[in-house]
């Protein structure tokens, strides 16, 4: 199976879907991972993108992640940027994948960025002729953008399907590690314990000692 | 891959999951319908009963349909049994056949039935240790039990799953036919003409010549 | 009666309210059609740009529109354009159409455009003592902007109003085919089959032959 | 026009419809108003039942209705009255009455026996060729049965359509005070200040001097 | 301050508001548990009960909790009991209580005692001149009733109130262990691994180390 | 307590927190009230905005306010200006008055400077380490901005908290007559009239003279 986890900013896709792509890449599904934004002068030093885009080479391929792509758009600018022209790009980007399991983050997250970027791939996903590889969108969650929102007057985080990551729990915190620069002390939302914390919950929901959990936006039986 | 799917009334089955039905089962899966009750004198003379019972048969063997049961519960009054009988009832049913994929009616449904099966086979299929078996948990539409409730002021019926059925929708329609009973002329909702409309505007949706739409309410991948 | 529909592309009134605005116009009522943007180049050639508007005035013809008028805001850029420029062309509009009966897209429809219509188009609209003119406001459906959406963590149609378009269905095919330019092959969504289907089946729901479906934003039954 | 209005208590008519009952008459229309349920001993004494209904009598007869009618169900056992029972009641009840207009207390009012007359009262008017004479469905507020609600866990009253009753409201204060038994003292729910101030509050977000709100649950547009 | 916990169950109380209660009791307040039902033969052997009852005794005990009570209401039948007792059963509770504070299950939770406890509760809190000690309502969650239900389809627990239970945590734990008949081994949903794991991630989203986070159904700023 | 109110436009602040306000400041609370916007040439002529600053600072102080800040960003052009900017801007605010009560417009309010404002001060107030001054986030209601948005298909006001302002109601009134450039007559939505009665009818629903009602977004009880 062919895979495309969408991460608005570098470590989201470990957050969120880090285990998952562990999981996938394991079994054989080829994983491609795409950072949307990059930070800009003076705000982020190049320095400091550098290094941070050091740390997502390392946890992507930390998780079997073959291809780590970059589109640089600016980070907290995404809706700055014309619609059609944004709108475009992931339209691209899906032809050249043509994935048939996507992972996006969640169009109720407290950050913009994250709300922009769900709905510009939403656009490009619209089924039809042209694009029947796509066999489910997911959203996933991120500590904290998912859980900042307001209850009930904010679209809400309320996730239909459990993935069993038990095996790959550590993994998942190791890949988390390598994002140095991400990662706070606990009890900072983006900790190593609130992530494993939020796995086990999540898991024991289920009967599953960790797991990932994700919102199902559309899924095709294809003939 | 083993299914289960649950039918308050003779007919339901057909109506929100024939054509997905007819397609498992032609890919080799076991596919067991439930009819949940019946009628009772003097409102449903026995004879009466006895027929639609007959229908259900051809119908449901039309399908692929292996195993058809019948669990006999009294028609419109199950919200007057015991709720733990009730859950005890679809607990064992659950039990004998260990589904991977479980088709349940919408909790939003018009009819009372409806609801009161939901709402049993969702304790019935609480996750955990001893439940391991299930994959996925679908809820169907039922023309139009599930179009008749207020908008917005009682669940909605929104899916996510689409179920290409192009090569179904003939067998999911001569299914039907063998309700007579059950069948009404066009414009009535539950005519040939509105579950052809049905199945072809939600397959317009992510073109599909025909689909059957599902909610996914609860999906697990198992370790 | 006096109604006002407003498309924020060409075709959208047809798909969404075509068999309403023929029933309107035979029974009387004059309707005026607002297409709210205009392609702009080198995405658009002026040449289809021009198409397109000679079909929209064919089909609106059919319908019985008699006045068609065109906004000429850029298309896809809609929220780029200041809120108060935006607010103020639908508020003079309002105040030179001062229809009794309106009709909008739907704030949940994927197209972007679509949202920034309906938003200013409240605007245009809050109630008070100038406006006392409105009866009724309503959203329409379109295959498929507004079925594309994510399910229950976007905005979703769910309609109040059923129209009885039985006699109508026809003559909205029938507009629908002058928008040559716009219409797809069966399977498609924007196809004949697939608008049929709709009207078919939302008609069942109520006991009609065809129907359009709108939501109720607003209704008001003034002294 | 022929309105239904559907009580489940003495007063609720009232408090939710009264205004514009008032305006129906006035009009010419045919307004039927039906108590549903009835005090029963031990709780409520024959003689407190016995002055409620004479207060019903002149609280309606003020409006203009010409038909009260009593179905002397038992208050707050409504839900121990079998489905099937309860159903067919108001089936028989909308077929005796044919009303083009009909008023149902709200399903997410705090009080069951509203639920309960919500729900047996969508069954007996889902639409269909039997029952081609309703034209619109709406669900009113009661003080403040309607309001006690918890916030967004439960259905919420979020009215599309406003009555004016700018000339209505003093008869129906005036009505309310014939309902001696159930008026209590401001600052209380049920209090003349507070059935004003809602009326005051609800028409001036439409301009109106007094209005009454209703949610639109359906609406027919018939051939 | 008075607080009052409704427990459908025994060990309800602990699951949701354990750390809570121990806070509060901790800082002075008086904190009243009342647990709704109790198991009946044969279904729960006599034996059974008493051992649960003990456990309830000492973990309580363990939390500071003076006021340990029991309605002795039959477990799973709550929705067989008439509602105008069940209602008036609380209804004496909170006259006899008068608590500020008070703790109520969730009415989405999937075991429908919770719901039935819920509504008798919104019912006997109904604000009033006779009920101006209530200062704030609050639903907490069960491990793992409240997150068993269908996404969206049924009412989802979104909290707003988050409760630093830091300190807390060892004591809530602790008193689970009494209940040593309901604990589970991890990765079952009331295991103490699964408590824990939801304490601290609930507590990361707010910078703490552990809380209960809560939904507040309604607070009152009293004159 | 120090409490800050957030206001996108002058005599907002007055119309939904005007009765709290000035009872937390009898109280002896510290409030700081900042408008968001200022109008600017040529739709707003200076002398005009002039006018409006002058009537702000009367009706606040009239409340009780000792501080009162503009933060001039320009009016109805809000989603013009760079989210990191806005947002910054706001984290400046929060900083220099760590308030450990916060009021925000409404983020389903028709304005979207309100929606705009709502989301960048949820942004500067997300919860960590090092705001942890923060209690309690509520939104207001403001008339009639709140009560003129799509019902159900935008997020809808549905408030928990009930403030009781029976001693507040005539400095509220007397602050917003004040506002002589903003106040309307009866019947509009900005009346004395209308804003009486809401206060009126929200304090009736808990027995209560008069209430201000809020969104209760976040609340912490911090260890």
């Amino acid at each position: 199976m062919k895979a495309l986890v969408v991460s608005p900013h570098p470590d989201d896709e470990v957050l969120g879907v880090g285990g998952t792509i562990a999981r996938l890449t394991a079994e054989g599904s080829e994983v491609t991972v795409v950072i949307v934004t990059r930070g800009w002068e003076p705000l982020f030093p190049d320095s400091q993108v550098e290094q941070v885009r050091t740390e997502a080479s390392e946890a992507n391929k930390l998780l079997g992640v073959k291809s780590l792509r970059f589109m640089d758009l600016p980070v907290t600018r995404l809706n700055a940027i014309p619609k059609h022209e944004l709108n475009s790009g992931f339209e691209r980007l899906m032809e050249e994948e043509k994935p048939e399991l996507v992972f996006l983050p969640f169009c109720g997250d407290r950050h913009e960025d994250h709300r922009q970027v769900f709905d510009a791939c939403m656009v490009a996903l619209r089924p039809g002729q042209g694009r029947k590889y796509v066999r489910q969108i997911l959203c996933y969650e991120t500590v904290s953008e998912t859980h900042w929102s307001g209850p009930y007057i904010e679209p809400c985080f309320q996730p239909q399907l459990w993935v069993d990551i038990s095996s790959q729990l550590p993994v998942k915190l190791e890949a988390m590690r390598r994002y140095k620069s991400q990662l706070r002390q606990h009890p900072d939302a983006r900790s190593i314990e609130a992530i494993s914390s939020l796995a086990k919950w999540r898991g024991s929901i289920a009967g599953m000692s960790a797991a990932e959990c994700f919102i199902v936006v559309r899924e095709h039986w294809m003939a």
